[in-house]
């Protein structure tokens, strides 16, 4: 039975089984039969091959297994998932790929040469990936079988898969079609089709893809060697690199999660041109598809290894949408969006709070750590940014302006040279040029060293209006931004007191951070010696440092090695936060120099340097973190006093001014329409950290009496030695105030 | 001997006193010894004219004086002078001017009605502007005669006065003309010449200033009725309203200052056009001269009633730019400018320290006063400027973009419309319409009410680059603006709410403040009946405040009454600062609404209110105020530790730990290059409010010897105790620390 017939029997009773008519079920479009007969036709010959060449000759190469172990194998012939059964059944179970000689490799694959051999589990990240890339092979057959669709890309992503496809121009997936696919991809899961890795030449791709003018486009620019790969799995036949798993039935649980259309001339251009729009080429170089479709259909989805896997992250899911810091924002009324300033964040009095605490923050550890706070300007002339490089590097994402009243007569005072950007302003979209600047506006000298600048100077970045999602991504934003100007010899200890600042401000979030060394990417500027120096004293100061790191190697900017820090959250998610950044190329762009103390010139190095990074940003992090319980020192509801009776409102009102006067957040809930329980269960909804309840008793003894938000009773306590109580817990920033109240 | 002859005669024996030689004289243009001799033909005939009238008729009229005595005057013939010499001679060598029925007046014109007659003295403003108005009519004078120049405008300023000219497309005044011009001047006010009044018609002003385009346009625009008075003194006729000094000799003391350099038709622009333009009329209309002249000179100078006047100003001048806050800035490191972004100000982390104390200040005094800091962004689209009104009014003065990347395909999930404006973008000139979109973001409860909301967002106004000075006018700037949306019967509460809070900080900062109640002006919008409720609530309020006012009638804005203040600073020197407007159009415009406490939708009324204004502003004024000797709470310099011998050094750097941890400024002066007594003297010199001096017996004691920076020794004190004290005078904002420490 060819596979066409077996996939047909496969699909129907599960179609059945969703409700699906089988008249409602298109046959498959002609050409993916004729595609698959082709592929059946050329992999039968590769195994052909590969049988002849085995038969041959029985090569026997050396195999490194995890742990040391070395075994012995036959080229061509042992498989990884032949060794792993070896290793135990679980690991042969469980991995969902290889890793040959640092190269992703499929299980089935024949082992060719003498070889390091890893295995990855879904546990990885790299696991993960091979995963959901996978699954987004189930999600493309269903699309091609079920709706006729012409594959475009399938790529796994952090946290799942999706599949870009054309349906033709006047079709478009409907959200309520997601259940019928979803139960396609689960009968594709279940019958646990191989992936099959086959070698195709150019022309046999050609013939391959006739139909397919993605694949095709894809074979012209992508394909450079003589051949490239392609996996089939079921009826379907895609171009891809791999690896994959060994079988659609190691995907125990799948979910189709959302539906978007998606423009396809944009997604080329974000797939094949960022980098080198990003360089400064030409936009207009953007290829345009002869016959472009207008609009793709993306669907998107998340697969793991057991359906309890599944399950578990749905519950998850939940619970982070509970938390979603959208969400979080309407309902405590942090901020709000409006479309007259799109990507920018309109912050409520509530949620000004929380961003004031979080800068005043920053700002006391600023002064511990001899950081001096400056502030800057929003405009610049575009001189500026093409003496930094970003008017070369960065224009396409800045706002620029003519000044207006061109019109205008100018004064003849004024001093306007006859250069064409003459006139030209644009909103910073960093704070170093700035900082630069200020570090040349006079002589300097090696007693100023290290020199720490620091600056909550509005940013500006033209960002793609569709990119933009709550405070994840803005137009409009400050960073807890600054820049240490130092003596090259100074470099170790400030790159250990960067990371000393960063480990004190996220243990106060509650965060746990991983961190990751970057450095020099091929087309790196400056002296190779002064990077290898460079690169050294970061590996050495995070070795000191303790916490868990790694290298990426070639992933510095081409200015300077970094290191990048990401953060997780109570719910476990990865954020990109802090960023500690070497810099030699601005010191020269600017010709910063101080006097050195053997009185001759020197120059600076600069670091850059972020802990929170955007404030926006890392208050959303931080509200669905917390799920909108925020600390008692962020806390945008720190008190409500509650009275008994309409008799006690005024010393309620009374108690509310003494937690104001001391700067603390006090509200009041005299609502005599409602009863006190009621009233105390609407004040631990709203997540207020405590409740002051007064009665007659609190009254005559100027007293209240203390509930938490998780309803433990503290009891009654002296009023002013409560509010006393609130501001060291409040100053002292702890994350549990209601327990050690 | 006619007046060419009088003047050429007094010129000469001047000139050569002050080194001047004949030969360098310009006979007097042709044109001037013309116009001259027509002044006397209509003089003459004027004369006669009057002398006539009285002969006829000897009509008795009413004078109403100072101080309610009624005197009997001759119609056309007695003078306000004459009445003057009646009460007392000093009145009359006093007078400046004259005030006839509200109106100014000659002193030496006939009265010709039944009058209430007023004396202008130099004292008053009005009587500094006739003095000063005077004064730039011998500057004009010497300009024609000794430079040949045609004159264009000559007013009085806010502190002085200047003169613009022309001198033929090539010529200038250069700086070391002006002793010249200054002496020349100096001649004609020691020849004491009258100052003649002639009412002439449009032909006879055509014919007297055929020579002079300036003037002849000025007729052409200006002059509405039949005749216009024109004005001779010496050899100069000039078109003018009056009033003026009786003669020259009135002018005991005057000084040139400057001379620059203005473009004609930018200056036309501004006298003419400028109000017409903020109206939103076509900028294109702004007419063009026939020839043009590209450059004017201007020459401004300053006048006093004595010479003794005029050296103590001289003096005072002096002080005050030792004060000026670009030196003092400069000086103290505080800021500075950079051409790379033109009026923007660059805060260095000492003026940043200030400034932040400015704003913590109005932080706190906004908790007790119950307003809600808020934070909204910067760019918004044009549609919002439109909905406002900006854009029809203010958009010359707006900073308006295109976002970049319209070569970008757009996301067909993009929600642009097709309007014109669609993509337009402008930064925002100030925060109400911002704060319009906050409240009207949810529906809003009158139990909500009053909500007072506090943004220090970045403004920015595209000023022209001429008007730019110092802190005083940027294009990027910050103000304590708040925007309190309330009820119609909450008004008075809040508007005494405002005043108590100006004078609250005013009396924080030491400036003493004025108040103008502006009142509705022509083409006001709104029904007449809410004006009048309003300004008699403003009017109410600052009756009961008590402060001083005055009434400015017709000078509100369009969109409602407001009150404007004026800070005097420790030199006396006027700033507006603070402001309370109504507005009854924004509420409209944005169709801002509240559930009223019966149910109905009701309108609030909107407050603008500001108390420093803008902040960098008000830190230029408070820079120059003290000199640059730093109130405790708002100084950068608060303390220098200076170690005795390089043994307390150690010690010396604790002590400075001490204060920074408490988040005071502690400086260290260890520079042991210095004996202790230069190290103690260069603290002075840079104004640290307290020296903290410490020897081996302190070091031992852990104690610290005090000295303020005027040199009061406050002797030992615990270092712990004295950084407390220094908190309390830092938070109590105390303006004499040093003297009650």
């Amino acid at each position: 039975m060819g596979l066409y017939q077996r996939c047909r029997r496969l699909r129907f009773p599960g179609l059945h089984a969703c409700g699906l008519h089988t008249a409602a079920v298109p046959t498959p479009p002609h050409w993916l039969v004729e595609r698959l007969g082709y592929f059946e036709e050329l992999w039968t010959a590769q195994v052909k091959r590969l049988a002849s060449m085995t038969q041959e000759e029985q090569r026997t190469i050396k195999i490194s297994l995890p742990g040391g172990q070395k075994v012995d194998a036959v080229a061509w012939k042992t498989t990884p998932y032949q060794l792993a059964q070896q290793i135990s059944s679980n690991l042969a179970d469980t991995a969902v790929a290889a890793q040959v000689n640092g190269e992703p490799y499929d299980l089935e694959r024949p082992l060719e040469t003498d070889s390091d051999l890893r295995f990855l589990t879904f546990d990885s990240a790299q696991g993960k990936k091979v995963f959901w890339h996978s699954s987004t092979h189930v999600l493309g057959a269903a699309a091609e079988q079920l709706l006729g669709a012409v594959l475009c890309q399938g790529p796994s992503t952090e946290c799942g898969f999706y599949h870009d496809f054309f349906l033709g121009k006047e079709r478009t997936v409907k959200g309520s079609e997601l259940p019928v696919l979803e139960r396609f991809c689960q009968e594709l899961t279940a019958a646990a089709q191989p992936f099959r890795r086959l070698e195709a030449s150019r022309a046999q791709l050609r013939q391959l893809f006739k139909d397919n003018p993605f694949k095709l486009r894809l074979i012209e620019e992508k394909v450079t060697g003589p051949t490239a790969t392609v996996y089939g799995c079921g009826m379907l036949v895609d171009l891809c690199r791999g690896p994959h798993l060994r079988h659609t039935g190691q995907i125990g649980g799948l979910k189709l999660l959302s539906v978007s259309h998606e423009d396809w001339v944009r997604l080329r251009f974000l797939c094949f041109h960022s980098s080198e729009l990003r360089k400064g080429k030409n936009s207009s170089s953007v290829w345009k598809f002869p016959d472009a479709p207008e609009t793709l259909q993306r669907v998107s989805g998340i697969s793991f290894p057991t359906a309890e896997e599944l399950r578990a992250w749905e519950e998850w899911r939940e619970e982070a949408e509970l938390r979603d810091h959208r969400r979080i924002g309407k309902e405590q009324e942090l901020f709000f969006f409006h479309e007259l300033s799109p990507g920018s964040c309109f912050f409520l009095p509530r949620g000004t709070r929380v961003y004031n605490a979080l800068v005043a923050f920053i700002k006391a550890e600023y002064t511990r750590r001899g950081f001096s706070e400056v502030k800057t300007p929003t405009l610049f002339s575009a001189k500026l940014w093409e003496l930094s490089g970003h008017w070369e590097h960065y224009r396409e994402d800045m706002f620029a302006l003519q000044p207006p009243g061109l019109d205008r007569p100018s004064s003849s005072q004024s001093d306007h040279s006859a250069s064409p950007h003459t006139d030209t302003l644009a909103l910073k979209p960093m704070n170093c040029p700035a900082h630069c600047l200020m570090f040349a506006h006079r002589p300097r000298s090696w007693r100023e060293l290290p020199l720490r600048l620091a600056d909550f100077g509005a940013l500006h970045r033209a960002e793609a209006s569709g990119s933009l999602g709550g405070l994840t991504r803005l137009r409009c934003f400050q960073q807890d931004d600054a820049h240490i100007f130092c003596a090259p010899d100074q470099l170790e200890a400030e790159i250990r007191g960067c990371l000393d600042f960063l480990h004190s401000v996220y243990t106060i979030l509650g965060f746990s951070f991983h961190m990751a060394l970057s450095t020099r990417p091929s087309g790196f500027l400056g002296e190779p010696c002064l990077w290898d120096q460079a690169e050294q004293v970061l590996q050495q100061a995070l070795e000191e440092f303790g916490a868990p790191w790694d290298i990426s190697p070639g992933d510095g900017a081409f200015y300077g090695p970094k290191i990048d820090v990401h953060v997780r959250d109570a719910l476990g998610r990865p954020h990109q936060c802090g960023t500690i950044q070497l810099d030699f190329q601005l010191p020269l762009r600017f010709d910063l120099q101080y006097k050195g103390q053997l009185g001759a010139l020197e120059r600076p190095v600069l670091i850059h340097r972020a802990v929170l990074g955007s404030v926006e940003r890392m208050l959303g992090v931080l509200a669905e973190s917390c799920g909108g319980k925020w600390p008692l020192w962020l806390s945008p509801f720190q008190v409500v006093v509650i009275p008994v009776g309409t008799e006690q409102e005024e010393y309620a009102r009374e108690a509310q001014q003494s937690l104001r006067a001391a700067g603390l957040v006090g509200d009041l809930d005299a609502d005599s329409g409602l009863t006190l329980s009621r009233r105390i269960r609407r004040a631990q909804l709203a997540h207020y950290n405590f409740q002051f309840v007064v009665g007659q008793r609190e009254q005559s003894k100027r007293t209240v009496n203390i509930r938490t938000r998780d309803n433990r009773r503290l009891g009654e306590r002296d009023l002013a030695e409560a509010v006393q109580r609130l501001l060291e817990l409040q100053d002292t920033r702890v994350p549990n105030a209601e327990e050690i109240f």
